[in-house]
């Protein structure tokens, strides 16, 4: 997630100086025919790690997931993960990696790279579409042991989400700061945005309150076309929450829907997957800006401990986005240089 | 807590036909001086059970406390309290009591039955001065084991304190769908109320958003003028969140100070007087409007769980007020008729 | 569960005095042809309220489940319960109903009123035979909305799992002090009996254990037995446990079986059932001699919670045993008068 | 904690080859004096790394506590530590530093690395005396940034309280499956040794019991010793459980004060130290054979999460011993290469 104010600028995309990135178009079957007319043709940047073009060697893929409204500039321009990976893996801090950086967003603001009849089966397009293109395109070590996915806030849900159904795609997974764990705080009924939901007509009216600087509503209405899409409803979901007599309150059967499908909830039937990952980690900074992520992720890692289900978590000083760039430098690229299989 | 539209009619009070309440007012040194203006006179409505008048007995007496934005007319007026305590007691299904109504709202909304420079010393004025008030003036069994206080919402925050800090005084205490034991959900940082109170220069600001509508914003600040009360800024309260960037994050040491007030954490200091409560019950809607009560109640009863603290938890299918009157009826009224001690 | 050697003394029968109780021999298909040659003759005891032999009136009933190594004799003849429910009825503290007293003991010390190829169905017995039986031969209102189910300790267990299998059976529940709800504690693998279990080369040795007064070998074959059942095997079970160089460890897959089964986990599937259920509640005393009855009951009521299930827990101050009387008397019975539907 | 048999084999102290491990003895006066007649003069080891004897530079230190029943030999003899050390520091996967190994056994098994009047105040000799000892003798970076601690089990549980106590001295702490962080499965009244420990007459008594391979019986009286000591009584200690009828019990008031003694308690007031960590970092294996390790460490970090103390809990698949050295290798001294200051 990121500051609206900013968002609105990141239409246009740039090359990094220096580093290898490559961008390139791939058509994504599972993304045509969405309801919400998202392109099928999807950009897509790819990094090289420093020997790429001067040896024949094959390197493992890790994929890396943006914040809902952001694209993949937000790694290549603002925050220049090509040069600071460049400089890792040079210094030997990090053993030398393909990184993939897919899109993920949405005229509703976000896919959360899941799959839904109203956005697109984007879930599809990343774990198998984007893969084989990859896979066909570059000299990767295409094999689950040498694939790793990493994402942030709407990110780091893809991300677990990945690793909980395509463990046979990807066998480490790190979550930074996941968002949308499980209903709580900010995205749970204790949140006024829900009262503006509800009353909008139209996704005209949404995107107006956007435009004004509503972050929440339109988040919201993105995340419902994904859990309980409704093509036939104005805004082309149910909702999980109603208005009583200008309080809100859980609305029953969507709020069960909804609750079963929060990855807190899914972990349990699918703990046979998680436990063949690898290596599997969470984090999240004490003063997350999202105040549903520490309660959630923490909520997360109680319930794989019930599931003896390995992980690592860290809880850090800071908030959503200030140690991002710092974290994947020295401890999310280092995690997967020690978690993934690499050429011998 | 009640919807706003209701709240502002609520000013007169009346009185209900039929059964035996005494409306007084009594002075209230702990109330005088506090920066808000709030009047040391203040109303109570005195409940007296079918006998009272026809015996020269003495009675058990319960406190009532009502909730946010209310008065004592909620119980007599609004939910006809007084009659239906009549029919119960004639019944045979409650045993007879008296039950003592003050209020607890102030301009700010609510007193949250507690100390405060700026609010006044409620919490003295409720644990002290009403109950010398009421053993002088009625024929009450004047110690703490035939003594309870229950209360709604803020009103059952106000009674869980109470027995934390006042088991000489009452020995059974029921919190019904209590409020604020916790940072969480709706009145955690995810509310993006905190935003407009940060925003307001004066208590004005607040007084004009609260008559367009705006309840969680006054709320706030009432609540903040009792945990970090600060005479010297605009809105008489530090704050523990703050906004940086347009986002709302945890501010220390404030934020801190708050964690430590919530009854969640006060518990373990307060162990020994909690296990001196004969009874101590609580219970919420699983569909409360106010999100944060069935999490931060949950975590109370976890939390008194570690402490081996006894206690009774009721979690029903249901919203914040829907039960209010019929869980009145049939449960709270009998657990003081079991757990109060009466003339023999 | 109880003291052995108290236990050993249990085997004969006697009639209280006074209150109306029929012991009757019933024949119970389910259990017909189990592996431990439990009989599939079953007695049972039934109590009937003062009126019922000069009415004509139909009355709820309420089935009482004993705990392990014990007989219904806990109830008619230690507890004097049948005098017990006699005063309580008489004096309007509780209305009248019929409450039937079946045994749920093995030769491995307990049913745990569970379907198992190795003990027997005691499950279908119980919710349907018995109930079947009850309805034929006495004037019972036979409905669900009139029909409970309480236990204490294993009973406490089998009333839970009733309530969640069979809503259509059963529509009040109450479980006392249930154990087995959960792996903790000591019947988790921190117990050294399992190693004493895993040493048994057949039952004989675990008979002979029993006798020396060694309670918790022979009752975790019982449950085992029920769990994972293997008729194959020397103690008729597999074990979750296993021993490697003198210590403990889990063993999987069995664990895994295990940890499902229990009614902590079970309750998610379950959720429908459960919120069927006219009235739900659980207790336990905070120093309970069974460990871990306080550590999984918690688990259950925070599992309850997480799912919108409505239901009531007291936790106070005592041990396994020492308020049962007492709390069948104030709490359990009034709990079914207030909850199961009479006949109007 | 380790097997008993191993255990009796650990008294004489080898040198292992090549790496340069130097083992003196020190007189520690804060153990002076103590009941249990456990010597003042203490053996340690001292691991150099590979450039020590060659440069002039000054080093970090780690100091590294042994678990229950065991002495510094289970890393310089079992496990092989200073030889893999050299390696890692050779290969740069870790950088140079100094490990000092003390003991932290007494006859009854272990000192728990804490103060107590009945078997030393070994808190005092560790965190004060050895530091010192240490800072003076060998060329070390003597300020808390470059200072670490870890232990395994028994050893973890004393890093913990070194951090919570004592961040002045130590800034990074890594707890290996931390025994005893609160009362949980084997070290909870679940556990039947109780009822040995409380017929025990004699400290004589222990001693047989433990020679014929009772663990839990000793361990439980060594760390009574350390909670509850009492040198009036034969076992020098009171104990938190009692047995009634041949049932096992908490014994007030002494199991509150245990309660509160263990770090899950105790981190709510040693917040403040426990924020000024630089790194504080958790771990254990699913299939733990000491049941109490998995439960009580996620008490720990769920309160930690509370509490907004940064940390990270890594959870694996394996049991209490097998993964040690390869996670010392793997994870421990890398963690302290990156989060110890070293020279510039």
């Amino acid at each position: 997630m990121k500051r609206l104010l900013f968002v609105l600028a990141l239409l246009s995309f740039a090359i990094p100086s220096g580093a290898a990135v490559r961008e390139v178009t791939i058509h994504a079957k599972s993304l045509e025919g969405n309801l919400l007319g998202e392109p099928a043709d999807q950009k897509i940047a790819v990094y090289l790690p420093p020997s790429y073009d001067t040896s024949t060697k094959r390197y493992p893929v890790v994929y890396l997931l943006h914040g809902i409204a952001d694209t993949y500039a937000v790694w290549t321009d603002t925050w220049k993960i090509p040069a600071m990976l460049d400089t890792l893996m040079k210094s030997g801090a990090a053993r030398e990696m393909i990184v993939v950086m897919p899109n993920g967003i949405t005229k509703a603001l976000g896919s959360f790279y899941a799959n839904s009849p109203v956005a697109g089966r984007w879930e599809d397009y990343i774990s198998a579409e984007l893969v084989s293109y990859v896979d066909k395109n570059f000299r990767t070590l295409a094999r689950p042991e040498s694939r790793g996915v990493v994402g942030h806030s709407m990110g780091g849900f893809g991300a677990i989400r990945m690793g909980m159904h395509h463990p046979d795609v990807y066998q480490a997974v790190y979550a930074m700061s996941p968002c949308c764990l499980d209903f709580a705080e900010d995205i749970g009924w204790g949140n006024p945005a829900w009262a503006r939901v509800l009353a909008f007509k139209s996704l005209d009216d949404a995107n107006k309150a956007l435009q004004q600087g509503e972050f929440y509503p339109m988040a919201i209405i993105a995340f419902s076309q994904v859990i309980t899409p409704n093509p036939s409803k104005p805004l082309l979901a149910d909702f999980p929450i109603r208005s009583s007599h200008g309080e809100l309150l859980p609305s029953d059967p969507t709020y069960t829907i909804w609750r079963d499908f929060f990855p807190v909830a899914e972990a349990e039937s699918r703990r046979e997957n998680l436990r063949k990952l690898k290596a599997f980690a969470l984090d999240y900074g004490t003063s997350d800006q999202f105040a549903h992520i520490p309660v959630a992720t923490r909520r997360l890692a109680d319930r794989l401990q019930e599931l003896r289900v390995p992980f690592t978590l860290s809880v850090y000083d800071g908030d959503h986005r200030e140690h991002v760039v710092e974290r994947l430098r020295g401890i999310v690229f280092p995690f997967f240089s020690a978690n993934l299989k690499f050429e011998d």
